[in-house]
């Protein structure tokens, strides 16, 4: 029935979480901000935070939610799918329980053996991928840049292959605490710089990632690069090794389909060119709504 | 004159200091230590700091200072000796001014363009290394772990070749700043999962070090490695993507050198016997202090 609250979605990730109360049709009929998983570790505060970001929304509605939030730092620890993983099956070994007066539910996982032979791990960009697809795109390689970034092969409709580099949250410890930047160094960009750091990356590599970052301190205290340029500098060392991690897939896909924000959807799209590859960039905000739906219907057919 | 003061001795790095009141022949009379360099930038407490660590010594007895005290970060910036630089030549250089009742003289660093065509620097472990070589050391690949561990190369006397790796500070970044480790995880020691990270760190470098990275979170979640255990994973991620960077030098000179605390060399020693490299290790705690005395004649002459 459009118009009336039929359920609430919820993309609860590491440092953001948004909420949409949807009509049965699975449209917005109101969205809100919230604080994301990491700052809420271990306070037990889960509960008290949906009530506040979900007040004055209809009491018993139920909720469908994807990301950290079913990690072991989340509200609930919830499984995870293993590869291949179909999209249109997001609702699968997903956990259900009461709070309050309404039945939340939050999806699982998907899990794989990663290029370096190790376990990894999704979780919320698997409902988005089901939301990308579900709104049209194909099978091919899609890159969703952010804390956790994942590069992800999605192959029959099914994710089959991926793994993260946590290049956005490295980014940030390295920035917000080491000696390489000056306070008030600001925010990345585009540039000389940040082609360089690419390079870098992509080029000298096997010296290890620690050497690379000295030299976004040792250029600024001889002179040879602005401390305005040291963000872009780092960053283009943090994307250009992730980029570098990724080539093998690169090359197998043919082409990248980056998923995410603008600027850091821009920043990728950069270092693949110099890194050799193409790719294009597709909006993924309203995509993990999609999926979210998606996985409502699945769960109450 | 043994007995009489005839200056004062100060290693004043990015984490920690130490000071020696020292008689004419550079014996110590007295030793303290105090902060480094990291925790009062851009307070401009430096004078303050070095007034309250040598309180009750002889208020006219010069000091020589070396480490990232004459960094941009430091009390006053001091210039840097290009390569080769000798080591039996630590005072060129050197910039001398006046501080209340004392002359204080803080010694140049060493540059030289490292493995990825870099502008690399050191300051301090070149002040250290002419007290290694004054002890009795020769020519050689040396290895100082620490906060910025340093690839030192020693020919005919002088340094000719050496690179930083960002290692430490990296490792704190990562360890207190990012959601790999748990509160309370502990710290890092030797053992399987140690020796593991070395292993990826090797075989696994172009995935890229925030690849490397996130393993250390996806088998805590899964439950293949104890919470106990992540800091020595995650160390040995980060000390074998640094050997991995120092491997052609390595294999250059047959062997290293280890300089440094017993815990960290130790490390090493194993990050570098898993690569396929041999070392030793000795003991540099007072080697800084003999560079500096060595440096302290020079002046005086």
């Amino acid at each position: 029935m459009p118009g009336q609250a039929a359920f609430i979605a919820v993309d609860w990730g590491t440092t953001n979480s948004r909420f949409w109360l949807c009509d049965g049709a699975g449209a917005p009929l109101d969205a809100r901000h919230g604080q994301g998983v990491a700052p809420l570790r271990g306070t037990g505060r889960f509960g008290e935070v949906f009530d506040e970001v979900t007040a004055g929304w209809p009491e018993s509605v139920p909720a469908v939610l994807c990301g950290t939030i079913g990690a072991n730092i989340g509200w609930r620890q919830v499984g995870y799918r293993p590869c291949p993983a179909a999209l249109t099956d997001g609702a699968s070994n997903a956990l259900s329980f009461v709070h309050g007066a309404r039945i939340v539910t939050i999806l699982a996982g998907v899990t794989a053996r990663n290029l370096i032979d190790e376990p990894d791990l999704m979780r919320g960009e698997e409902t988005q991928l089901a939301g990308v697809v579900a709104a049209g795109e194909g099978d091919g390689l899609y890159v969703l840049p952010g804390t956790h970034n994942k590069w992800v092969l999605v192959e029959g409709g099914a994710i089959t292959r991926f793994h993260t580099s946590m290049s956005g949250e490295l980014y940030g410890a390295i920035a917000g605490h080491t000696i390489l930047l000056v306070p008030g160094a600001g925010e990345p960009g585009a540039g000389t710089m940040f082609d360089h750091g690419v390079r870098n990356a992509l080029r000298h590599g096997a010296a290890g990632f620690a050497t690379l970052l000295f030299s976004v301190r040792t250029r600024q205290v001889l002179g040879e690069m602005a401390e305005s340029d040291a963000a872009s500098y780092l960053s283009g060392l943090v994307i250009g090794a992730d980029v570098a991690g990724g080539q093998a897939m690169l090359a197998e896909a043919g082409s990248a389909t980056l998923v995410g924000g603008a600027a850091l959807a821009a920043s990728y799209a950069r270092a693949i060119e110099l890194a050799g590859g193409t790719s294009r960039s597709i909006a993924g905000d309203a995509a993990v709504l999609t999926g979210l739906a998606l996985a409502w219907r699945q769960l109450s057919a």
